[in-house]
């Protein structure tokens, strides 16, 4: 047992209050937010602040530092003023909480906060994270830090949090301290388990975990629980803390109705005053240790040359894919690759049997790797995630928040389309790209040959960001010589003739269907322009100009459902974006063209790859039929 | 113990001989498919017929049939010969497996085949849609059938299954039995716990259920296993069976690179005679017990009448979205509603005070939530589920496969766009309306008042697919009166003039700015027309054409990122479909209108409704500025 010392419990207990008291300014003052799930966490991070946490301030950077994870985001107001009580943010600033252009968002999000690693608010997904930044530390940088993640209680019933617990005993984090805040009412009544902690235990035992449970405003007890983790060896630790929502008032203390519910300013007042009122206590939190070891491992050096194998004949774009990731690997020692289960289908083998140390294994968990795979990037790796393109919509949550988070993480999707073939509809990716498109900032690829898929790789390493590359499980011809350079937002036209009467428009698959239909019309007199649309998002608005202005008519075609692909991707590069900037005029669109769009509009079944996409109408059959109607 | 009659052991015996004959045969004419991941579970499988499905193989709409999930839909072979046991599929048949135009596709899909109710094949789905069918028998419809879901050990890495496991402990289904098939390889190597068969159990157990370990390949053991599995009162039994998978043949048993690998026709020719030949037993599956009960409990009875409040002043649409679900409780008794632990939020908490009996809480748990929703569809109930529009990010994959199962399901997501305010981008839906378009043969609704919502709900009730409605968390005031119809395809011209110098056009809470911008451009003497396009998709081609003939420029405003939302759905109105139907010409194509796209282009922070729409340039202001920049 650990005895705290009477200064310091008497720091801590003021600690605590001042946390409580300036929740509820903050969110009375917001006239929203969460005082209570901050008030049932106070007393946790009172002592997790004045004695266990390791972290400077000053330098957000720094190596070393403890990572906290508020996975439970909404207890934000509870974050803000542990900055407040760090002496990193003003008074001023921790009231204007949730007010328009304040850095304090509702939830809390990094860079527009220097202190945060990662954006919460979506529940479930804060632990994911922090088993990607105890991974950097402890098999990659050989840091010191903790990754701290305070867990909501009704956050425990995704799904999400059972992956992260599974990997974070799989890959023995004993610097991985997860703390479940268990105040035992959700939004919007109890949660399933309430206070029953012995479950909570009994679960996370079973998934690995070293588990202490204790009440969490006990400071002894929360003392001991730190204390104990963060000697633990071999497994990570939860930290049950039995606590009350709103604890520290008789008006909300264990009272439903509280949740996302500010005090009025009257109650707030009262609170106050009963709470000891407002005070300005500044802790020194203790400065991390600076690392011994350089934060990039000797063992993993980088040659900088990025160099491909020779391809001859028919490859995969998802094999290139694998070849690229090798090429990086062997050329970058800051590559680190994840893949759920399917690295023999993705490809992204060829990297794990290269750089073992640098690949982890998620199993089928697609929302763990994305979590992960953003928690790894936060520490300053470069790394790629890969499973079946169909499955990403699995992570697409996970993705939603990593732009949020502002956050930088390459996507590889392999078996796109009804392409694959026999496997059947559930493993066909047919919405991916509308998925991916409507991510905020993201970059969206589909490369048609090996050459352009792995210069599409070498690019993605530097993107930031959510990047996204569509892999075809089928082989495809090379297109393409090694010399060959793909800009992000560019693409490619292959064939074009002064006389051109349409414009077909194809990437991955397609495009090889488009080349094909290209020579039969050619043989018929007809002649059509081509254009490899390898880059989605951004698109290249300019060519795609040039070709309706000369041909006057697009055929977009595309393995992949109507809405939201490669279709609605060319038909966008003709909208204007609205309003204009201030005090100029509308540019408008000097060509409107026809567009044609030939994408799958049926549910596929099962089949050979060239059966379906002819059922589908995207063979290159079907492009001919349909370019034959148009100028006939 | 159950002791194994003589006769019943030599036809188990004989039948799983069959059963991994059949998967070795119809997998090798394939040339591709899992026929080692259908050995593991051959004498699984066996038992189960044999001796404990209730089936009625003529009957597959029998009210009273058991349900058996492939959760591990890759072992579809194994469930096509256990058809060819049962006598309703020809030899023939199931050699087509895999072949283009096939019923028997790589992976189960319903009403392709009349015995299967959900789609499988995208991993750690099947045991939240067998929540739902248990929840119907044990709640709803009080039918004795059981649910068995065949699950694979891969898949137990899905937090989806664990949402799933804690469910059905929540809700007591002792109907509910899992068989869980640890042959200990995956697609790539050992999964993450291998044999470990006492940890799964203490998972298992920690999450509620009756665990009973076995050799799974022991038929004494399997059928001791069931016979226990079909008497637990109280909760949920999962059996697990340690297995080998290709386990019959030395080639393949417990051999690492045999995934998703069938037999050449050599190995498949030696192997089918070791196992003792081709062979057609049939067997006579026990039928099911006629019902005692009406599937219906007289408990519930529907008055057939849609009933909702007269409304006056501004409502949230998310409040009539209550009030209608409320309304369709009254007047059908088969409407159910699920709801992820926020119904005070998206106000299904009408339904839940009403109809306690027919309301599901299923926490923080949004994959689980659409599981149960088609599990439940699956057996005639009309599910309506509710969450943020947001988190139905989480659930996509489900949603995806909720499609490929040609099931019915109706979503309603709350909270959407940067109009909710303060809260921040965490809880903004602005990806939604992308990733809900593209789902095949979905709808997409989107009310801009609380009466047109009610309608749509209205509408819901009745439709086939999967349907998606988003609702506003502000309120908005009312539009329409309550004779109004709305048909699902349509939309509204609020505004019209003969000299419209453009349109605007809206929907949900943007809509209210089109509308205020038509008045401030009037008052300035510039007339442009205002469309509600509640319905995304469908899309009212016809009433886009003509707008975009009368007044040249349509202006999209959403609140919504700019990829694949209403602005992309506008576009799409003006792209011809191709190619052509047989022997017709291509429709006339037209070239596409003038479209400018007001969307959210930049994250947003926290703030008021008003100056997050004015910062995102999606406001009336906004709105103004643009058109006089247009037309000036």
């Amino acid at each position: 047992m650990v005895e705290l010392q009477a200064s310091a419990v008497s720091t801590i207990v003021d600690l605590a209050r001042q946390l409580r008291v300036d929740s509820i300014r903050a969110t009375t003052e917001a006239g929203s937010g969460h005082p209570t799930s901050a008030m049932s966490a106070a007393d946790l991070m009172a002592v997790l602040m004045v004695k266990y946490l390791k972290y400077d301030f000053e330098k957000p950077q720094h190596a070393n530092n403890d990572r906290l994870i508020f996975s439970k985001g909404h207890a934000a107001p509870l974050l803000y003023a542990m900055y407040r009580a760090a002496g990193c943010i003003k008074e001023e600033e921790m009231l204007s909480l949730r007010r328009f252009g304040s850095r304090l968002e509702g939830h809390p999000v990094p860079q527009v906060i220097p202190w945060v690693d990662v954006a919460t608010g979506s529940l479930g997904q804060g632990l994911a994270m922090g088993v990607g930044m105890a991974i950097a530390a402890k098999y990659l940088d050989k840091l010191s830090y903790k990754t701290w993640i305070l867990l909501g209680d009704s956050e425990m019933a995704e799904g999400s949090v059972w992956e992260a617990m599974a990997s974070a005993s799989h890959y023995c984090l004993d610097n991985l301290i997860a703390i479940l805040d268990m105040n035992r009412l959700g939004q919007r009544g109890e949660t399933a388990l309430g206070w029953n902690s012995a479950i909570y235990a009994q679960r996370a035992r079973a998934f690995g975990f070293h588990v202490i449970e204790i009440n969490g405003h006990d400071l002894d007890q929360i003392d001991f629980a730190f204390h104990e983790a963060v000697g633990v060896l071999g497994q990570p630790t939860l930290i049950i803390a039995k606590t009350e929502k709103g604890h520290g008032l008789a008006l909300t203390a264990n009272q439903d109705g509280w949740h996302g519910k500010p005090l009025n300013k009257e109650q707030a007042s009262e609170a106050i005053e009963f709470l000891g009122g407002v005070s300005n206590l500044t802790i020194n939190v203790v400065r991390p240790a600076e690392p011994q070891k350089p934060v990039i491992s000797s063992e993993m050096t980088g040659s900088g040359k990025f160099a491909m194998p020779a391809y001859t004949g028919g490859v995969a774009t998802r094999e290139a894919y694998g070849d690229a990731l090798r090429a990086l690997g062997t050329a970058f020692n800051d590559v680190v690759v994840l893949d759920a289960e399917v690295s023999n289908s993705t490809y992204a083998e060829k990297f794990s049997k290269a750089f073992l140390d640098r690949f982890f294994e998620m199993y089928i968990a697609e929302q763990l790797m994305v979590g992960v795979g953003l928690g790894l990037s936060t520490r300053g790796k470069k790394v790629f995630c890969s499973t079946f393109a169909a499955f990403f919509a699995r992570a697409y949550d996970f993705i939603r928040m990593a732009a949020v988070s502002r956050g930088t993480i390459k996507l590889c999707g392999s078996h796109a389309g009804c392409s694959i073939g026999p496997d059947g509809p559930s493993q066909m990716a047919l919405e991916d790209i509308a998925m991916m498109r409507a991510v905020h900032g993201s970059t969206v690829l589909y490369p048609a040959d090996a050459m352009s898929c792995a210069r599409l790789v070498e690019k993605m390493y530097e993107l930031e960001g959510v990047s996204y590359l569509r892999t075809t499980r089928e082989k495809t011809r090379l297109l393409y010589k090694d010399d060959e350079t793909f800009e992000i937002g560019g693409s490619k036209v292959l064939r074009s003739e002064k006389d051109d009467l349409l414009t077909l428009i194809g990437a991955g698959i397609t495009l090889h269907e488009c080349l094909k239909a290209h020579d039969q019309l050619k043989e018929q007199g007809i002649n059509v322009r081509v254009i490899d649309l390898y880059s989605v998002k951004p698109v290249d608005v300019e060519t795609l100009h040039t070709a309706a202005r000369e041909t006057g008519t697009l055929v977009v075609v595309e393995d992949h459902f109507p809405e939201g692909g490669l279709g609605d991707a060319v038909l966008d590069a003709f909208a204007v974006k609205g309003p204009p900037a201030r005090g100029a005029k509308m540019v408008a669109v000097e060509s409107l063209p026809k567009v044609v769009k030939m994408a799958v509009r049926n549910m596929p079944g099962s089949g050979e790859p060239h059966e379906l996409m002819d059922h589908a109408c995207i063979s290159a059959t079907n492009i001919v039929t349909t370019v034959k109607s148009l100028v006939g």
